[in-house]
């Protein structure tokens, strides 16, 4: 029997995916996806949109595109670029990808030899761990202060790296955001060691709290790619992300995404292009930001009531996760077991960690349940915490 | 500054996208896309499809959906096996991909470890050969004959090969089809040898004349994966396509899904299957193919009156292409130079070759003109290989 790659040997589905089976049940408070709220979907806007795409430009909707994606969207991301931050991207310079995780593919691809050194934030986004991981880099990790990076070990893991991973706003899973001070810096340092930097913005438009920040991407250009979606502003079914890069990169990302599936769904792009073109989008946007700023204050303010004061928490300005450590020697594994016994779920945080530590920490999704959803999952997990760390039976045993 | 991957250092953007941008001129009656017609796509159904789906599905058409693709859709695929060619397939073993393309990436991703030697037919598909070639094979190449390929040559080319890919009826770029007797000799090869087997087979649903045949992986599952798409039946703006593979080989493919994309569009999967159940499907693939039929035999009648007896074609009896070989010498692509001056365009046949040969044939697509078109592209193309020929100069000059 013939074998399968080397690259997929050790491959596993995605603990997340797997963990969301087991707490879909109706019955379970799940604070463990990382879904966008339904209820801030466009639904309307977007019907409006699919049938005026279709009626008026089917054939070209529903035809093969290029590779590089449909012109118009890839304007209004640049101009979106230019009115938000202030900064300058060629409409060139920027390729529609199906979703970003698409672009994570490209960028591995592209990048990442066997064994070449890719370093990550601790904790890390675990769907570019999977993503990257197929192409068998070497792992660094760089632990993360309320502000970003400390950058002492983020020049040491820098030396001799091939590609530095980072999602600077609203970190998936922490929910913590660089500074402008850290942004700064980690731009002088990839300057310094002249790394591939890959810079994942997928929270960037929903902050709730605090001021906007440009991304690293703007100070560092060369070397420099900067990732979107509209998965968080529009809906993620779509599929629809994109990557910025210079020309000398983006030549081999649009080669590999030829290869990868020839282009991003036409149809897609042009409805969503459709919508943001037909709609007040700063409105849209604002209305999420209003929804999940609601939720994460709900959140934090449950967590306040009901968590034992040695769990530690992050406090985000934005996105849609909060961050949980536990004391030293409690696993979150553990808990789980106990918390779906009490119908409540969360994901523990050891998946987000290449090097194999975080077995006490846990993230918490706060976009997708309502208030009063979140202060009765709340209790009950604080309940539970509290039941572990005085080592008592859970709530149904 | 760092250096890309390995495996993009000699990548090259497609050849027949760059030829396509030379030809799009509306002057130029072009024969080298690879194009479905538009006059086919189902443009109000699909409208009307979407509607409801937007409509009465919205929250789940427009969130994260599950990896393994929209359960109706797969059934669907299913029972059109089951009706088409009496082939039972599990919904469970089918994943929905981003269009076939992505198909091509993820086995390739799965299978093929960097020199491992893949099998192609002589000409082969080149989005095959681009996707695989991102993971640096080393290949061997079989001849076809007009009815499927050499099996001397197979059998010799799969001794400890890892990998056979083949499109079995109407192939890109030569519209050819394997027999029913090639059928279950290349079964048999492929026993023997128990290399893995991936069998593409995009244009199955249009034969135009002659009869069906099922797939070679009806006759030998184990191990084989065959591989569909809405592209050519529905509409390719959807970049809708699926994998059939056995268990051990799907989960592996499920994993190198999750990471290269998550999930393909909710909403263009479930626009699609709306579109299938609401509507006679097979009365709208028989408009297709009487109208790709009628394409195809006027294409024919003018090569039988304006190509020298010298110049070979082929004789599909369905799909979208037919082949042409010149006599020895006669280079297609100094033959474009000449055509493109005249006004007519195709893809120059090198680049199906893995072996570098084919440097005297071409591809001609039928699909996408009308057949008055067609006659008056096939008469310049016949007076420009009479000329390349007769060493005269092109027309224009």
């Amino acid at each position: 029997m013939p074998q399968f790659a080397d690259r997929v040997a050790k491959a596993q589905r995605s603990f997340i995916r797997e963990i969301l089976k087991v707490t879909a049940q109706p019955s379970i408070i799940s604070f463990a996806g990382g879904l966008p709220n339904p209820a801030a979907f466009p639904i309307p806007e977007i019907a409006a949109a699919a049938s005026k795409v279709i009626c008026e430009a089917g054939p070209s909707a529903l035809q093969y595109s290029t590779t590089e994606g449909y012109l118009p969207l890839r304007e209004w991301i640049a101009a979106r670029y230019k009115k938000r931050m202030d900064m300058d991207v060629d409409p060139a310079d920027i390729l529609i990808t199906t979703g970003s995780q698409q672009a994570l593919d490209l960028v591995a691809k592209v990048m990442v030899n066997a064994g070449d050194t890719v370093v990550m934030e601790r904790p890390g986004y675990l769907g570019a761990i999977q993503a990257l991981s197929i192409f068998r880099p070497a792992w660094r990790s760089v632990s993360l202060d309320p502000d970003g990076p400390k950058l002492d070990e983020l020049d040491r893991a820098l030396d001799g790296a091939k590609l530095f991973y980072a999602v600077t706003s609203f970190q998936n899973p922490s929910g913590l955001s660089y500074s402008e001070e850290k942004r700064a810096a980690v731009a002088d340092l990839l300057r310094k060691h002249g790394t591939f930097f890959l810079e994942d913005d997928p929270y960037g438009e929903l902050r709730f709290t605090g001021q906007a920040l440009p991304p690293v991407f703007k100070q560092r250009r060369e070397n420099s790619m900067l990732l979107g979606t509209f998965s968080k502003v529009a809906a993620p079914g779509f599929r629809l992300g994109w990557i910025v890069a210079p020309h000398e990169i983006m030549e081999r990302l649009v080669i590999a995404k030829q290869a990868a599936d020839l282009h991003t769904s036409s149809i897609d792009q042009m409805i969503v292009h459709r919508f943001l073109a037909d709609n007040d989008f700063d409105a849209h946007v604002a209305e999420i930001r209003a929804m999940y700023g609601k939720h994460c204050q709900a959140m934090q303010e449950a967590i306040a009531k009901h968590f034992l004061k040695n769990v530690a928490v992050t406090h985000p300005e934005g996105g849609m996760f909060l961050w949980v450590t536990l004391p030293e020697g409690i696993s979150a594994s553990e808990l789980l077991k106990r918390a779906v016994d009490c119908k409540v779920a969360f994901v523990p945080g050891e998946a987000f960690y290449v090097d194999g530590t975080g077995k006490n920490t846990l993230r918490l999704n706060f976009s997708n349940a309502n208030p009063e959803t979140i202060a009765e999952g709340i209790k009950r997990l604080g309940e539970c915490i509290t039941d572990s760390l005085n080592g008592k039976a859970a709530c149904k045993a």
